[in-house]
């Protein structure tokens, strides 16, 4: 995957880390971290929607909250998001109304995604900013994690 | 609009009070009710992006998360929505998670819906429960507080 470069893959390889974290707590394991291009931190999450009782506690949208607060604007253009698995619908629309520039991500979601499948969220004019998505770093390690969880849950 | 019965009108009439509520913080003047069968309601909520500078704050999104907190789960299974402008995909896939069991609204929104148009959340497989939907009542009187908060902005 030519296009990520090594602040890209680090940033993959923290949100894998928050992944595993997710799973600690019970958690599907995701996790997300929003940066830019110095490799400075803004926001990070990894899902909470049990812990928290907030069916909105995806890791991106619990990144996305963190930076909006740091940066003290819902606006975080310029701003890019590496997350461990693609971004569901609800996530997918709510980085495009963030502004957020690029998106990465490792594995695909067949099942619930919102980027590549299913709703396809920055295929539509109704969508106003469409961020450069590029993915497949750490996929199989986030798929394992995932499969690996939900197997221990059956 | 025959499907509205009493209950579900009385909660849009509230959802488009707190619509004007967010038009009085200067926020956009879109309001959410989540309540169940008896009346009760569990989560309010109006934009409040600008105010917590939270991407993610769109009026159904606040709500979702105060009924969540209330109920101690992320699950709203039999609860319901009314919700002053039609919902985009954020909250459109929100809702879904969240297991909102009807979704009535009354603008539809050209512009940035995700349910009617665009990414059409509801209409892919990708996407595990369907909230069943109605529109129409109030659209006009939202629609106008909407056009009357944009054109004072310009």
């Amino acid at each position: 995957m030519d296009s990520t470069s090594p602040l890209h893959k680090q940033m993959l390889d923290r949100a894998l880390e928050l992944a595993h974290a997710a799973a600690q707590c019970d958690e599907v394991p995701v996790g997300a971290v929003i940066y830019d291009e110095d490799g400075q931190i803004w926001g990070e999450g990894y899902n909470l929607t049990i812990t928290n009782a907030d069916p909105t506690a995806h890791a991106e949208i619990v990144a996305l909250r963190e930076a909006g607060k740091k940066r003290g604007t819902p606006n975080l253009t310029g701003l890019m998001l590496a997350v461990s698995l693609e971004p569901c619908a609800m996530c997918a629309q709510a980085l495009a109304w963030a502004r957020i520039k690029e998106v990465r991500f490792a594995a695909t979601d067949p099942k619930s995604g919102g980027v590549l499948q299913g709703a396809a969220v920055y295929t539509h004019k109704t969508c106003h900013h469409k961020p450069f998505v590029d993915h497949g770093y750490l996929a199989e390690e986030s798929k394992l994690l995932l499969q690996t969880f939900f197997k221990a849950k059956r």
